[in-house]
């Protein structure tokens, strides 16, 4: 079985925040079964919200106050009252799961046009946005669009929206994040893609990014990790009484440690069991790719899902941008 | 270990046709590539037609001339020239990987309100469409509304088209389905539904299926399945030449038996390796449904893919009603 | 000059409630600025809404009270507790001036397939919906459809929404209409369709109709009309001294009585001045339908018009049978 | 009487070319019941082709080969195999009669990025696209997002694609125009915008445009117009015995010259008959104006137009371009 290469390529850093897991200064908390992760390193916050289920009102409303919160704190050192600010979704507005950021667009109210005409109320800053598409769809190098507008319309604050690949299954559709490190190549959805940061575009950018697909790979090699905690439960709890009454299918193990030591682990995966994360993922990876099975998949309600971020985070921008932004719609 | 639960319960049966994967009067061709399975039992028939790749310019002109040729050969038992028929286009057409069916019958040429006022020339069946919409848009259970549409309108023949969930990674997008069994409950993308078929509605029914989903729990035991097969290749081969010169990632595995015995097995993949695909899939699901992670799951390019489906289907029908039908578009 | 003919062939009456100009029992009232004309004639109600702009948020909100208000009045004698409604959307969701129908269903709140399951809560109706699209997309003719579909379902109620041809250059998008009649053939936007009425259904039918196009000929003619009042409304004022400081492009004459007599009219419009309304209408038609110029035209902002109205209409039906519903949307 | 003003306010020279009707160097020819003017002017030309009906199959054909001919011959003196050249679509995509030039650019085929890589076959130019939307909905004035991409991305040549406002209804979806004086503020559907040619962006600049929208006064001026001519056509056929059997309804007066003098037009049109086209044009404006009727309308059926057209433009642009562009599509 020697014969499996297990030499660890570098695994493709999907989600923007994950590839510096250890910060420091960070901090967790929870709000209405809301997870929020803040973690500050070299001068750059990245923040994680974590939920459920974004398609129940009650859920939508608080995830969309968290984002807000956030967003503003993040803001905060960025923006004053005569910022000139440029909004960008980034993604493929004909492929749904690639779609978030230009249907964030859709939900921005746009004053930038009003500024010129001097004829703004208070409470609302010079916005304007941008859909670039990608290259496939219009020829043209994303970054090279953006440098040239940003430059031509003296923009001080760029705030950039992306549909992610996510780099665990728990990911997908239930997490936003948003950083002011920008966006780094190849995190999308689409194709590689420049580097948006203020590094290469010479203004602060914000990054926010929802993961809305994973590939097979991902899936599986979760799957060998939920089926260890899933085994360390049921021994853990073999004689509780409680679980005897519950249905097997329901119970909730998400947050049980694995108690398996390398070699039990050989005993239930076999060769898969002495394997870490990234090296299960290296195997399946090539175990899939040959034969092209290894999809790039999203859950099938991505439509849904989609138009429920794009409004909540199209929104939340509104409101943390303009103060007097109040939507009846 | 003995704790985890292997009853089988029923696996979901996806696909019309792999319910009796044993038939009689079995029959394989392959042309160009695509691989043709015709299977009958029961007076019934089932056709399953397997490819690569329907993005593919040329390969979209051979599965559609296959499609054609195999749909001809079914319908040429049920219509005559004065055949009235119905093209019912299943599910949602808001969600995009459940919008085969609508897709289709956007592309469907209808000739019954010609045929009203008399004016038709030859070489064209009298056909109309219907798509339904799902129960949840609607309010209205979608067998009732057909049944109610195909009496009123004295329909001869029903061609029912809808999106599945696969049963197996390697049919996603890869497979078109016929059969004239009609179309059994719970097997779309959508809720369950009521059977449509001769016995259900008094008329034939002819049904055009594509797998467009999966669940996570099928792509994990499926992967384990490839994995087996991967190794067993390596092993046969480990000495050839030739192998030495391919990028592992490349080689082309999917032929391979797998060599190992029951004990091998084990010794690979622990506890799983005990299990068959039936049991190995129950596991996983057990596995991913208490934590709702066995998401139904469609690869990321499904907008492009239902279009093209769509207009191959859609095509496909018409040129197998109406010998007249010859699209310049 | 006496051969241009000017016997009036009939004119189509395209508003439902207009062809019957002299009902009894006529009422009217004014809210807001929203004109609302009820008319009572053999045990019909026709009332129509006028309004000025459907756009301004303020305004829609008063024109859905005043729509609620009236179809829920409307209504009250066709409904129980136990009623089985039907909304249909008429029209054709791929032509937008003729998409009112099908736009206004995407807004319908459907329950019957709740009811089914036994599990509604109090304040809501049983309701379902319907877009039978139109005939040259389906090859159905609309009435077959629908009356199949009544009957299966056994619906008590249908209420039924269409685009219409406005008889006015004053109505297009500026009214909406509520009658218990039914819907007229041949007043939608489309082709000439069956009568869906009580007659013809069996069962009560409410339409509510907005025009949203309007031909040529009706534009001139209306036009020679404004002049006519427009060289009243000078004349009357010539020595206004307010009318002075008024720019000519802003003054509002709508409201000004044609002061001049049959002959004053020939001296102004020449032959044309001794043609009244209809006569007028018709001469146009035979100017223009030769050349193909007799155009079916819409205001340019049809597709933001048809969103909002469709908005209205449908959450104005939603809060006349569901007291229980209140979208937050 | 004397109290109409019609002091000629500067009517909108709604169609780029009309503006300079006396040009030098003028030609005329038609095929296949297509007309085509060409106009020399100061070193510019103008392009006129009319036609009556784009949605017949083989006229669409017709209208785009000489569409691919002329664009050509205006092309020529402005491309080499080296050029970078930019489509540009405006517009706004989210409203139909406005939609042309986003349209267009959904079928244009852009190989820059490929150029890039440096795998391009022959018979393909450097070609890229860009929809700036509209100010009101980026926030951005969209001669600045133009002018910045421009610059950036080095372009020699931009194409540029919108739809217009007719001066006439016989213009409305029946002319395509192309200049290469580039595109002049304020012709567009939408609002204002800057000029974009070459004297602004200091690259040459082809414009192509179609009226696809007309205002209410046009058409009523147009129609007294047409009234004049079928008296005349009346008068001058009265005792052809042709014209007996011909319906009136379709007789063509098309090509009919007035033949009254001013004294016999009052008699038939009043005081209208004393005005010239510019002055019954500004009446109706002021008529209608002040009372919010002088409506912008598009023929109902702008959906599919607008479709037809952004094919037929996009492919010949396309054909134009690249000569070994063959859709099979």
């Amino acid at each position: 079985m020697h014969s499996i290469d297990l030499s660890k390529y570098n695994c493709r850093t999907d989600l923007i925040i994950e590839k510096d897991r250890v910060g420091i200064d960070n901090k967790h908390y929870e709000e209405n079964g809301i997870g929020v992760d803040v973690m500050k390193k070299d001068n750059n916050s990245y923040v994680t919200i974590s939920f459920k289920d974004i398609t129940d009102k009650e859920n939508f409303k608080n995830v969309e106050n968290i984002f807000i919160k956030e967003l503003k704190c993040l803001l905060k050192s960025y923006i004053s009252d005569n910022s000139k600010i440029m909004v960008i979704g980034l993604g493929n507005s004909r492929s749904t799961p690639d779609s978030l950021g230009p249907e964030v667009i859709d939900n921005i109210l746009v004053t930038r046009h009003l500024f010129r005409l001097g004829d703004v109320e208070d409470g609302y800053l010079n916005v304007c946005s941008l859909k670039p598409q990608v290259t496939g769809v219009t020829g043209i190098e994303t970054g090279d669009m953006i440098e040239a507008v940003i430059d031509k319309l003296d923009i001080d604050l760029i705030i950039v929206v992306d549909a992610l690949a996510a780099s665990s299954i728990s990911r997908v559709n239930r997490t936003i994040q948003i950083t002011d490190e920008g966006i780094a190549p190849g995190s999308g959805v689409g194709n590689n893609r420049k580097e948006l940061s203020c590094k290469t575009l010479g203004k602060p950018v914000i990054a926010i990014g929802v993961p809305t697909i994973v590939d097979a790979a991902t899936i599986v090699s979760d799957t060998m990790h939920y089926l260890l905690k899933q085994l360390s439960y049921k021994i853990v709890n073999i004689n509780s009484a409680k679980n005897k009454l519950i249905n097997e299918k329901y119970f909730d193990y998400s947050k049980q440690n694995v108690i398996f030591n390398e070699s039990d682990k050989e005993k239930v995966l076999g060769v898969l069991g002495g394997l870490n994360d990234d090296e299960l993922k290296t195997l399946f990876e090539e175990v899939l790719t040959p034969i092209n099975y290894n999809l790039m998949v999203t859950p099938k309600e991505v439509d849904y899902i989609v138009s429920k971020l794009g409004l909540l985070i199209g929104n939340g921008i509104n409101k943390s941008l303009h103060y007097s932004f109040n939507p009846t719609k």
